[in-house]
C-alpha cells in the first residue's frame, strides 16, 4: 500500500518543471530556504503519511467515529496521526517563522497535503480545517483573541472547525439564522443549530475553535447581515488556561457514504443560556471574511479530489498490471497464456482517462496554488494583482473539474477491477465513497456554475477572464512552434474560439434574463473546465516535449511519453462534443428551464 | 418509502401504450389470461415488495450476511420475502400451468420483477438466480434430474445458483479449471474453486442447487471444452428426500460495496473426495446451454439497474419538490420565502437526466422483454426469427445502457440531495452503491462493447443490425407526420445515419485488424446505446402526443408532456456530441491502443 500513494516522479515534475518551485527562493519570504528544504518537507510528509495515516485509512472507515451521548471516539490511530501531523509542524507550515511556522510557500504545503490525501483524506481533514479556521483568526480576529487561540491552533494543542451550514439553509447562507445576542462585556451569547460541521466534536486536542457565521440580533437580513463568531468549545482563560465548557453541545453525529473518520456533526449553540462568542473582525462582514478564505478552502477539496482519482488511477494500474485474464480478440489459441489486463486496449483506454483526469487535475490544483502564491508574494504589485484576478475566474473550475472528473476516475478504477473492484477486500470502493463528497461541499458543482457565469466572468471588466486568454494564446503560440504539439494546439484553439463564442452569447443571455440565462451554467462551467484542462494538459506536453527533445531516455523517455499520449488523449476524447454543447448553449436551450414540476 | 417504489402511471404506459401487452391474450399460450389478471398479478407484486421488500432493504443493507464457519445468516425478514414470493408463485412464473407455473407473459413478469428490484434488490436476487437456474434445469437437464429438482426450485424449497466465474478466469470463461471426474455410474466428481457465485450459501432453502461449468477430464482447451453440471448441496434421493451433504464447502464470503443482502461467495468443490454432480445436456456444450438463457439474464440485470435507477429518481425529485433552499438567480430581496429547489433550473436539470436514463431504461428493458416473448410465442415463425434476431443484436446495449447511465442517475441522485445525499441517513447512497454492480456482472461494457462490434452487428449477414435500422426508420417515418415529434426524429434521423456509417468504416477496420479495429468497441457500444435508446424515446413521445392530440387533460396530459420534454431534452442534450465521437471512432483513433504499459 504505502508504495502506492503518489508518484514522487509526477510531483517532482509539477513542482519543478510545470512550475518553477525553485524560482520562489528569489523572493524575500523565501530566501532562507533552499530546493533541499522543499524536498526535505516533501519527504517527511511523505513519511507522515505512510508511517501515520495511510496504516489506518481502511480501518477507520470500517470503525466510523462513535458518539455514546458524552462524547466521541474515533480509533486510537487518528490521534497519533494528528499529533505526527502538528509536531512535524504541517498546521503551522505557511505561517511565518516568528509565529512558530515553516514559512513555506503555498505550492509546497499543498504537495505535501497531496500525500496526506492521498494516503487517508478523512484523518488528514482535521488539520486541514485547523488550518483554515486558524486562517481566519489570524487574519480577523483582535490581536486579543489571536493571542489567547492562535498558538494552541498552530501547535495542535487546539483544533478548528468552520461552522456555516445550517439545516434550513444549505447552500443558500443569506439565509443562515444563528443569531448572536450582544453581551455587556462586548462578547456574544449564540444560539442556534448548525449542521454537516466536520470535525464539530472529538477527543483529539484540548478545544475545539468554532468559527461559527451568525446574525447578530437586529442585523439586516441576507448576507449583509452575518458576522462571524470563535466560539470555543472550552472558553480560555485569561492565563491561556483551560476554562468552563461552552454551551455548545454535540447534538448527533451524522454517519456518511464516505470520508468517514472526519466527524460529520449536528452542533447546537446556546440550548442553555448561550454560547459565549466572540465577534471576529467587524459586525455583518462575516460572509466577506469567509469567502477571501474560500479560494484555499475550495483548492483544497479540488487537491483532496485530485488525490485520490490519483490513488484509483494507481490502483486500478498496479492491478491491471499484475491480473491475467483473457486473451486478445485476434488470438484463436485457447491454449495461448492469459495476458495481463493491461494488454487490452479497453482497459488501457480507462487507465488512459484516469491518466487525463488524475494528473490534469493535481496539477491544475498546484497551478492554482501557485497563483495563490504570486497573488501573496510576487515582486510586483501587477503580477500580485493579476494572479489574484487570474485566479478568482479560475476557482469554479478548479474546484470543480477535479471533483467531477476525480469522481468518474475513481469509477473508473471500480471498474477496471471489475468484481473486485466491487467488493470492499480491495480499497477502490472507498476511494469512490471518499472522492464523492467533493463535488457536493465548499459548493456543489450547480453552485459554482451560477458563481461563473453570473459573476466570475463579468466581473471587473472581464479582467480575469480576458487573462485567461492571453495565458492560453501565450501557450497555443509557443505549441504552434513545436511539430509534436503543434495539432494539439490546433484542437485547443479551436475549443478556445467555442469558449470565447458561448460565453459573449451566454452574458447576453444572462443580461436579458438572469433566470432564463443562468439555467444552463453548470453546462457551461463543465465545457469551461475541459478547456482549462486541456490547456494544461498542452503546457504539460511542452514541458514533456522538450524534456524528450533534450535527450531524456530510459524511464525518464516512459514518463515524458506518458505526458504526451494522455495529451492527445484529451485533445481528442475530452474536447469530443465541445462544439455540440456550445451550440446548445449559444442557442439558449430553454429545456430545463421550461421543465414544470408536474411534468416529473 | 412504499409509496415511492415505481410509478403505476410509468408501468401503465410501457405495458399498455408503448407495449401492445393486451394483444398477448390473443395468443394461445395466454388465450385463458385476460388483462384482469395480468393486473393483478402486478398488484401482488406490489403488495409483496411494500410488504416484504422494501421495509427491510435498509436494514439488510446494514447488517450484511455473516459466517461463522459453520452456516450463514441473514437477517430473518430475507427468508419471510422468499417465502412469500415463491407462495405467490413468482418462481414459476413464465412455467406452464401444467408444470405449476403462472404461465405469465415476459413482460408481465418482468414489470413485476421492476417492483421487486425497486425495494430490494438484493433479497430479490435469492429469486431471479433461482428462477435463472431453473430455466436451465428445465431447458436442458435429462427427465430424471428434472423431476428430482425442478419441482422444488418452482416451489421455493430450492434455491438455485450459477456457478461460471473462477478466480483466475474473469470474463474470460474459456479458462474454466474447473473439472469433473467421470465415475463408474454415470455421474461425475467435481474439483475446482468458484468465486463471487451469488447466493452460493444462505439458509433460506432447504437445498441449493448449483449450476457449474466445469471441464471433464481430457476435454478440449477453451470454449469448446466446458460442460455444464447440476451439483447439488445435498444430494437428493430417488424418493425426493434429502440425502447427504455433498462436498461443496463454502470458503468465504466476499463483502461488497452493495447489493449487501446476497451473498457473494467463493465456493470450495471437491475438497473431500469430489462434489457429486450431474451432467446436464451433452457434454463440452455447456457454454452454449448458459448462453442461450445468458439474454433473459442480461435483460433481467438491465432492468434491475433500470428500477434502482428509477428509485434514485422519485427519491430525487420526492426531496426536490419539498426542500425550500435559497432564491431564483433574479430575486435580488432577501427576505424572500425559499424556494423548492426544484424550482431551480439546474435541479431541473438533473432531474430531467434521470427521467430519460430511468425511464428510457425501463421501457428498453421490456421492449427487449417483448422481443423475447415475441421470439417464443409470436404466432408466426418468420416474426419469432426476426424477434429473437433483433435482440440478439440489440443486448449489448439493453444490458449497458441501462447499466452505465443507471448508475449516473444514481449519482445524480446524490447530487440532488447534496449533503444528505451523502449521509446514510437517506437512501440514496445505497441506491447507488446497489446499482454499481450492474455494469461489472453479466459481461462488463468492454465484454458487451466487443461483443457488439466484434461479433453481433456482422452476424448472419447483418441481419439484426438491418431489422434494427428498419424499425427505427418506421418510426421516423410515422413520427416526420406529426408536427411535435418531427424535430426529434430529425435529430434522430441524423443520429441514425452518423451509427449507420460509422458501423460500417469500423467493420472494415475489424476486418483489417482484429486486434486494432476493437480498441475503441466501448465507445462504440456507448454511441450505439444512445441512438437506441434515443429512438425510445422517440416513441414514448408518439404515444404521448397521440394521447395529448386525443384530448388528455389533467394529471393526465401533464404525464404525456413529461414524456414528450424528456424526448425533447433527450435528442438535445444526450445526442450531443455523437457526431464528434463517431468521428473519432470512424478515423480508426489508435490513442488507447497505441498507449504503452511503461508510459503509465
Amino acid at each position: 500500500m504505502t508504495d502506492k500513494l503518489l508518484n514522487e516522479r509526477e510531483l517532482s515534475f509539477q513542482l519543478y518543471e510545470m512550475l518553477d518551485t525553485e524560482a520562489l527562493l528569489e523572493r524575500p519570504r523565501y530566501a532562507e530556504h533552499d530546493r533541499a528544504v522543499f524536498d526535505a518537507t516533501l519527504e517527511t510528509a511523505r513519511a507522515i503519511a505512510v508511517e501515520y495515516l495511510a496504516p489506518h485509512n481502511q480501518k477507520a472507515d470500517a470503525n466510523e467515529p462513535t458518539f455514546d451521548g458524552e462524547k466521541v471516539s474515533l480509533i486510537p490511530e487518528t490521534k497519533a496521526a494528528w499529533d505526527a501531523l502538528a509536531a512535524a509542524g504541517f498546521h503551522a507550515a505557511h505561517h511565518d517563522a516568528e509565529d512558530g511556522g515553516l514559512q513555506l510557500p503555498e505550492v509546497v504545503l499543498r504537495a505535501c497535503m497531496a500525500y496526506f490525501n492521498a494516503a487517508n483524506i478523512a484523518t488528514a481533514a482535521y488539520s486541514f480545517l485547523t488550518i483554515g479556521s486558524a486562517n481566519l483568526v489570524k487574519s480577523f480576529a483582535s490581536e486579543t483573541l489571536r493571542q489567547r487561540y492562535l498558538p494552541s491552533m498552530l501547535d495542535g494543542r487546539y483544533s478548528g472547525t468552520m461552522a456555516l451550514t445550517e439545516p434550513g439553509q444549505g447552500s443558500a447562507l443569506g439565509d443562515i439564522r444563528t443569531t448572536a445576542r450582544p453581551a455587556a462585556d462586548g462578547t456574544y451569547r449564540v444560539f442556534g443549530q448548525k449542521m454537516f460541521i466536520s470535525g464539530g466534536d472529538h477527543e483529539l486536542t484540548d478545544n475545539i475553535v468554532h468559527m461559527v457565521l451568525a446574525r447578530i440580533d437586529g442585523a439586516p437580513a441576507g448576507v449583509k447581515g452575518i458576522s462571524l463568531f470563535l466560539v470555543p468549545k472550552f472558553v480560555v482563560n485569561e492565563d491561556g488556561s483551560l476554562g468552563a465548557r461552552n454551551d455548545v453541545a454535540l447534538a448527533g453525529l451524522l454517519h456518511k457514504f464516505g470520508y468517514r473518520n472526519t466527524t460529520s456533526t449536528v452542533l447546537s449553540f446556546g440550548e442553555k443560556d448561550g454560547a459565549l462568542g466572540y465577534l471576529v473582525g467587524e459586525a455583518n462582514k462575516g460572509l466577506s471574511y469567509m469567502f477571501q478564505m474560500m479560494n484555499e478552502a475550495r483548492i483544497g477539496v479540488a487537491l483532496g479530489a485530485s488525490a485520490l482519482a490519483y490513488q484509483s488511477y494507481i490502483h486500478a494500474l498496479d492491478y491491471a498490471r499484475e491480473r491475467p485474464q483473457g486473451r486478445l480478440p485476434g488470438s484463436k489459441d485457447p491454449l495461448a497464456p492469459q495476458v495481463r489486463i493491461v494488454e487490452h486496449a479497453d482497459v488501457r483506454r480507462m487507465l488512459l482517462q484516469q491518466k487525463a483526469y488524475a494528473e490534469g487535475s493535481l496539477s491544475l490544483c498546484l497551478y492554482g496554488s501557485q497563483l495563490f502564491e504570486d497573488a501573496h508574494t510576487a515582486p510586483e504589485q501587477a503580477d500580485r494583482e493579476n494572479a489574484a484576478e487570474l485566479l478568482d475566474l479560475l476557482i469554479p473550475m478548479i474546484k470543480s473539474y477535479p471533483s467531477k472528473y476525480g469522481v468518474i476516475a475513481s469509477d473508473i478504477g471500480i471498474q477496471v477491477l471489475g468484481g473486485s473492484g466491487y467488493i470492499r477486500e480491495y480499497p477502490l470502493e472507498q476511494f469512490y465513497r471518499d472522492n464523492r463528497l467533493n463535488p457536493i461541499h465548499e459548493g456543489t458543482e450547480g453552485i459554482h456554475g451560477l458563481d461563473l457565469l453570473g459573476r466570475k466572468v463579468g466581473q471587473r471588466g472581464g479582467k480575469g477572464y480576458q487573462l485567461f486568454l492571453a495565458e492560453v494564446r501565450a501557450s497555443l503560440t509557443q505549441a504552434a512552434a513545436d511539430s509534436a504539439c503543434a495539432p494539439m494546439a490546433a484542437a485547443l484553439a479551436d475549443a478556445l474560439g467555442i469558449l470565447d463564442k458561448v460565453t459573449a452569447e451566454l452574458q447576453a443571455q444572462v443580461a436579458a434574463d438572469a433566470n432564463l440565462g443562468l439555467s444552463n451554467a453548470t453546462a457551461y462551467l463543465d465545457l469551461f473546465g475541459r478547456v482549462v484542462v486541456g490547456w494544461i494538459w498542452l503546457r504539460q506536453a511542452l514541458v514533456a516535449n522538450h524534456a524528450l527533445n533534450a535527450g531524456a531516455n530510459g524511464s525518464e523517455a516512459d514518463f515524458y511519453q506518458g505526458k504526451l499520449h494522455a495529451a492527445r488523449y484529451f485533445m481528442d476524447w475530452e474536447l469530443a462534443g465541445l462544439e455540440a454543447q456550445a451550440r446548445l448553449l449559444g442557442a439558449g436551450n430553454r429545456l430545463s428551464y421550461d421543465m414544470q414540476d408536474n411534468w416529473f
